[in-house]
């Protein structure tokens, strides 16, 4: 039935991917069907070359005639079965997410603005920064807010400080809202899937630092941003949305910034929005996203 | 498995709404599954403020265990039950299209030349035309060109003619490539859903004649282009596709029209594909689109 | 030189329009070169179905010869002779703005926010609402925020307040940011081309109330949103900017409204740069834009 | 006066660059309008890290008081003062054009159909291709066609043949229509400026071969097509244009090829139709577009 997630009562959300054969969708709507369940949306892909299937699924606990906390043991033979990566979500259950910022206010005003009027289904128990500046906003919107400063020498020492921060508040997902700092291969190891990074440049054009400075050198007609998830190799992974803005001789560098802010904060938006629905799954490099 | 149609073997799109109810996705998969289907692709959408539910599915024939002759007898009872509108489209049946053309090439130029290509799933027995211009491009096509002059006082009888050419023809699909002419009620009924139009603006925008002209006088600065479905109301009919470009003072009326054309060119040709892959369900005024 | 405006020392803008005439360019050139004037940035156009001529310039004042106080008196025999609209902008002197709101805070925090930043050549004396919601927000800016109730039989009179904080202020310019009253034809007039709306439509599409409403039923594929200055016909003023974003059946109601938003408040924020920059001739009911 | 050069008389257009200094502009206006030129359109740009000028001006040259054969002779005195890089065109000479393919034949089908309707100032002597296959549209259009086949080790006799037939025909500009070859650094010499190629990427991203593949493998969200000028370094000299369309998991590598046929068409066409218009200027690794 209704195909946005908006309706009243509770829901689940059933992510699956899984090498690919006959019968995945009838078996898992059936799953659903045969228990009360009712389907309000159902996406499913294949990976031609890779012989992989992917699903997302949500449906309607209202007449579910199994505990929704017995749902993941119900479903665990039939994924096992199929040799599935799996997780089920319930509509209770909010994205428990950290903001990594900096000294850049654009990204994490867009954000707390957009959560404030309710358009993530996420909680944000703390921001976390190298630098006080944005404290005040943080304030503002009543959000803890951790200054970890981090240093060349004194890096590691810095992020068993964030993942601390970030355990004690039960973090499920990290935002890097114009985080300047380049996370450990540990650090994004722990989080992987889970870490969403803007990168101020159509990805892969202008990997690293300065993409600005790049993209106006190299005197190219359009800029873009790129939202990811963050893995070991630096701008490397899963892009989750791209959007671009047409630029012209006339604009500076500065223009290409006061351009580009724009592009970061919608671009992020839309990524942490689909995460926090759980509509993404990774495919390798690549991302299947159900919108 | 596969998402597209572009696999080897033969397959089967249906293409189904009926009112909201639980357990629809279920037991068509259901329905599939248990005579040896493999579903390729299956997309569900429900509108919320009429409960209805909308589904396009489609699936290999390879292993099934039916003819495919027998499907749509086999499938009525479950449609019965839930009061479906539905058809069943099978692979080796492509849509026969006639193109309706006026004096202007550049639509029915694309088509025919995407259509070499074998970008749509569309045989072209015929074209039809109110004046003779285009019958060179049609000739170098090989295809059979008709010339149905339309007068004032002649239009019921050249439409009487036209209609026999389709129906000698087994036209399934009519395309309005730039044709000027507006279809009766009776013409547009008897195709209704069937009749691709494109109108050059963005519609509900510029309704009629002279939309370049109407936008350039009014001082837009984006225009569009816009291929809907006829109805009997003009320019009114359940939009399929839209897109725009940016235009600024500096343009002409000339070049409006000139910009406009690769508007209308790829709009009528998008909405066309999406047409030949059964991926459209009309909605009322609306359609969904399954892309 | 310098074709940005971010350059250090003081500079003058000329905006001119006039009957087309040979020489124009020149001579105009011409007066500034032999005042010891350096010409920044120059852009002309001519409309060519109606013989007419519009010009901005602008020139460093570092080594104008005459004081800058003195610019006008000296323009004005060839303005005169040209039979020319025209004004000269100094660089110190930034637009006075007044900010029309209600209840929706999507543009004016856009605003307040980039205006922080520095993005436009505005003061903001104060805010004019009809409602109190947003008096925190002007606060939290430092601005002045004034509540004039609009009621269907006092209307006058709250106008007759409106215009007297605008005079009280040396109000040059109204942003209609969500302001969500029609303004009198005496109270537009009086501010001819200096009142700028935002529609959340791309206009002609959509005119009037609930734009959004009538967009998900007509079942549009794109949504926009246009910048305007204000004129006595609702809706129907020269158009300064348009942007749109790409919808689909998915799309509720509520999705137009949270898509729309971002639409509304860029291309307002770019409508207000434009004209804080003196980059808008008004031609009629069209605008010319030097960007 | 009129700023498009869509009028009927006789018109000149200057292009012209130097360093930046006082009264460039109205000088070059002076020197048009002593001699009775009027301006049809005037644009300028100033680099501000390189303090370089760049200006296009259009003229008609109707009541020009000295013959249009004696413009270089009497421009050359200003030019050399101001140190000058400049050519003058005079509209009754078309840019002369060869088009160089391969096997591909969207770029060239849209060249010559655009060609055919009068939206490019060129004429198009030949047609040189490495293989036979396009030989027929060529023969349809009524345009030589030669064919030179490039070998691995007799390339540069390939070339020599080549510059031969764009010599023999006073060939000024060459259009890479998906031509398949490399050209050496001796041949992009001798053509600097005026060889333009279409990339099937959005460059910098993707340079070399097979651009979709590895934007497919990337698992971007959007893909593009670049057209630039050739000079010795692979798909790195001044970017004319460049245009994007959005992708997702949906497409596979042959959507892909789909989609970006038509980018690389259009952007291809684009940059042609603003280089035959002498709407360009290069800017080191940069270009200015007066558009």
């Amino acid at each position: 039935m209704s195909s946005t997630s908006s309706g009243s009562g509770p829901t689940a959300v059933l992510l699956l991917s899984c090498p690919d054969r006959v019968g995945l969708v009838a078996r898992i709507a059936h799953f659903i069907y045969e228990r009360g369940g009712n389907i309000l949306d159902l996406d499913e892909h294949v990976d031609v070359e890779e012989h992989h299937f992917f699903l997302r699924v949500s449906w309607s606990l209202e007449r579910f005639t199994i505990p929704a906390s017995d749902l993941d043991e119900a479903f665990a033979p039939l994924a096992r079965e199929f040799g599935a990566s799996w997780k089920i979500r319930l509509s209770g259950r909010k994205c428990r997410t950290a903001i990594f910022v900096s000294k850049y206010d654009h990204c994490l005003r867009e954000i707390l603005w957009r959560h404030s009027l309710g358009e993530f289904g996420i909680e944000i128990p703390l921001i976390i920064s190298n630098h006080p500046d944005l404290a005040p906003m943080a304030e503002h919107n009543g959000i803890p807010f951790h200054v970890v400063p981090v240093t060349a020498d004194a890096k590691q020492e810095a992020e068993r400080q964030q993942i601390e921060l970030c355990q004690a508040n039960a973090i499920d997902t990290i935002v890097l809202a114009r985080y300047m700092q380049i996370l450990s291969p540990q650090f994004s190891e722990r989080y992987a899937g889970r870490i969403i990074n803007i990168h101020h440049s159509f990805l892969p054009a202008f990997i690293g630092g300065n993409p600005y400075r790049q993209a106006y050198q190299r005197g190219v007609k359009i800029i873009g941003a790129t939202s990811h998830y963050v893995t070991d190799e630096l701008d490397e992974g899963p892009i989750i949305e791209q959007d671009i803005i047409r630029i012209s001789h006339r604009d500076t560098l500065e223009d290409l910034v006061r351009k580009g802010r724009d592009l970061e904060r919608l671009v992020l938006v839309r990524a942490l929005r689909l995460h926090s629905e759980h509509r993404i799954l990774v495919n390798g490099r690549k991302t299947v996203i159900f919108d």
